[in-house]
């Protein structure tokens, strides 16, 4: 299958789904702890590309700091491949913002997938207004070189407590985001497809009143085939 | 006054209200701290049916956990009477999910009142579309089994630092949810009608213009007279 | 420059600008922590009225406490003057409210311009129906008596971790509230109407595709050009 | 009584024995949450003479702050009566320090009874080393000035989330730290004394076999008549 | 291998090495966190024995409550087996004492082997007097009524984060405290003493100049070699 | 001055004396938050050597890493230079260990200066008994691979909030650990042990009754002619 293809398949599955198949095959710890969508309906699916903040040091990160056109977050911004979602390691400190929306804007102009932050965002209502999406630990509004210092391109980072190395998939919705190592991507998201087929049949089973038990799990015998019959009439 | 009745009475009152009535009866500490609503305009009365987490263990709580139909996350959905409220004990933790939307919607069919968690809710904007409100310490996609092992039905807990007993009021709204002890629910029921009667004349006299002291409380001579007469006047 | 005038401008500009602004000249610690808006949309400029709470005691607040004409959160609310912001010292404890919406009302009659709390508010979505803007910790129904005992009206405090003298200029929008030392009011709001003067220069370029180096800052020699062009065309 | 009186009973007392009966008087919350002791078999019972932190602001807080002779923790320093007891509300920040070896020497030259901060102390074990005792939420070595600006003496403040007017009466012990509404210090000093003497029976009691059900609280028939008899043998 | 001598052995490992042959058999979660030692060189090992708290509620936990002779805490203290170790699940809130000297002398005459809480303990300069250890959160003073209301004896419980199951093998020193799966612990017991023996070689080989990286873990041919040749001198 | 000199000179000075040194110089974020020494009376004085963990990952971190000859800790605790201070960046979580005794050991063995983590470490009480000193956020049994993957060896790291730069100089004394500049280290140095001469002799007047006022700082006019008086005695 194709990343293309596998991308999209992942873009219509949830993070609730995700997280359980992770969980299935051992991956405790996926879920980007913290990381709230800046508003409702968002759906996002792209490989990750990383940017490491360290704290910042009061010599080295004076507004000038930003006049250096090598400063790794503008470079972040300017490099960060179509498709790629920006991921940054503030080290969980929301105190002041990561990105702003004149950086946000230029990132969805460059075809960015999305922004995830386990700090803050300012202007946040403004980067809600894009079409990109973001996740982040909320509004903030004082700049990054109060707490951060920008360092690292595409290393391997902790984010919201879960490791991400450049190149794994992030897929959010309303419940947050989810890193996918990227090596099983591509199965997980053909298991997604299904799971999520097989539980649209359950939520219309529970909504005429079937039991929980043995239909989710499907433990009792004739689950899998009202299942088969379901699927049989086409509606999935 | 019958349990109905008292229900359908708190079910009008703010939580603010409650709040202030068990606090003059020497209750601090009844609110659960954390829960906020999944969406605004939630109302909630309903005795609560209690659900106990402990830390999961990996060799007890693996995916095939949930195929055991004495599984109590998926007893205590089978079995919450009509009108009563789920509420859960997760220590706070909201790295995980207490619950998704699948049981939540089995719970509705069933007739249940809603869901109160200190934990974190999965699906979190399907639950949201219900009919049956929730509250929760924030949407969060991993499953429950990631940190929790369903432990006890119905026995007492603390939720959201709050002692809860089953068959504790719970009442919900915008501003979160408290727990009635059960034996005072009547007379709370009671006395916040009768409290929010008097605070809407307050505030209809605070946008005339009136000061607030010796209006809030009414410990202006002529504060309970104004009262009486617009209680005469049928304006409550 | 009138502090009508002042405040006038302040209030059609960001926290995220005024932050840097005040981070140029050396001010790192001005943002409000964690005082989220209750809605979306709201902006505020005026001067700080405070009013500071220390821990409860059971001997000395009990709900019989509101009786006294002079209880300072009473006074507070029927003194604040007309276009102030009363900034309440909670000390970061949300677990309960710091006012409610009926007090806040009577702040709104009587012409203060907002709220600001680093605790909770109680009937928060009465008080966000209002005009008068207000930021907080989040809703708490629970009544100020359980934690907080006011003490201080217009005393220096601290709020969400900000020191915050009578008198400076509170400035809030979506993203949170930032708190300006008074004598410095004039010359940041001049300095931020240019700020996003040329930041509306920048988002319209980066929407037509130009990159962030060397626009912003505007370090390459033709930014500066470009800009003047611009405000000559009359598009600030 | 004396008020020496009861500072010398209150020295001898534990501060699990002085919750214990401030709780039976309705006081849930007067002891320091977090101020350890810097050294171990430290005793102190004197009167509160508080020191009010709010965060620190770059143009005022400079180094050159000290040079000010009216600097509110140098003048603490200078003006704090003999045995009393200089508590700090440094907000709970142990980032930085609230006091170091010199001002702790000074206070000890001068008479004072301790120090009890929420904040934390430089030079911690030199303060260790002295006769005057000290509680604080941990050793910290930077200066004050970074986070804190001393701004009043004698004010009620909070402590260790503990409310402490002037002239309380702070005990402490290596389990930390009391604070005692002044009016009631006299008679909980009394209550304490007697209480430990029962005490010293119940643990004799212990130690030789008896169970603690019916001893410790009292409510079998013959514990008092066997404590009677052991105040008789003139054993406390 | 009999359960004594199971806990012989038990006693004279490290957790440290505990944690690794459970994460080895997949439990990462077995650490009891925030459990620190009330003195150095505590040693213990011994079935656990349960106490759960939920929040205490004014009308239920009044000082008067320790009249009743069926109070679990009291009940805990005199039912508890000898050689067992007392766990009690206090949600992590240190805010107050889970138990003080008496009982914890009451305790030590029964025989029982340890207290471990994830709340405070009272009189913790006397409790570690005792020789019965102990691991707590940290000195407090305050009764536990004030936060807790003692439920369930012998439930399963979290402490510290931990589940812990009746009859579970605790086992602390310096660096805190383990629970090993009933289960497992007659296994694991000999694991960690054949471990820590090749440890001790290890040790050894470092002090002497051997270099880690083929030594621990023994990846180089003539580790092995070595340590049976140490092995046959008799060494261990 | 050598660069053997200033690390001679700092080893000799306090934590306390050196963040305010920084601080002057406009530095005030070097003191490594929540690293405490393991023994009482420790110094350290040496050049960084910095190791990078980001979150575990199940399929990366099991029990056969330490394996590979590569692993980063494993390299690390061999490659430090003799000097060198192993400074540990783990994102402050200490609930496992970041190395333990057998490392440390060969570490000394190998001749480094010290330790250095925001993380735990295991076999605590082994490491304190080393010459080598110690500073973490507390013992922590559990291995590191539960929660982290060792991942940089020298790059630049943030460390209990502090930005830690490879080669800057790490001091430690009981109150903590301090990070100085590189570029800073000599000059800071020589200021450290001038103001120590001088706090020594404000420590001798304090102790012999002069007010702090006027002497520390020393704005009156003589106490700068009685320190050279003090100074010309060859007290210092």
């Amino acid at each position: 299958m194709s990343d293309d293809a596998t991308l999209a398949m992942l873009k219509t599955v949830s993070t609730a789904t995700l997280t359980s198949l992770l969980f299935k095959r051992g991956f405790r710890n996926v879920f980007i702890q913290g990381a709230r969508p800046l508003k409702a309906g968002q759906r996002l699916a792209g490989p990750a590309y990383t940017l490491r903040y360290i704290p910042s040091r009061e010599d080295l990160d004076g507004i000038e700091a930003f006049r250096d056109p090598r400063h790794p977050q503008r470079v972040a911004v300017e490099e960060i491949p179509p498709g790629a979602v920006l991921v940054m390691d503030c080290r969980g400190d929301a105190s002041v913002a990561s990105a702003g929306s004149i950086l946000a804007t230029r990132m969805q102009v460059r075809g960015a997938a999305g922004i995830v932050s386990d700090g803050g965002l300012r202007d946040a209502s403004g980067i809600a207004a894009l079409e990109m999406p973001a996740w982040c630990a909320g509004p903030s509004a004082p700049t990054n070189l109060i707490r951060h210092h920008a360092l690292d391109i595409n290393a391997p980072i902790g984010c919201g407590g879960v490791p991400v190395y450049p190149g794994d998939i992030m897929v959010g919705d309303d419940d947050g985001v989810v890193c996918i190592p990227a090596h099983l991507a591509g199965e997980i998201a053909v298991d997604a497809v299904e799971m999520e087929r097989f539980e649209r049949f359950v939520l219309e089973e529970v909504q005429r009143g079937v039991a929980i038990i043995g239909l989710y799990p499907p433990t009792a015998p004739d689950t899998r085939e009202r299942y088969q019959a379901w699927l049989a009439r086409g509606q999935a």
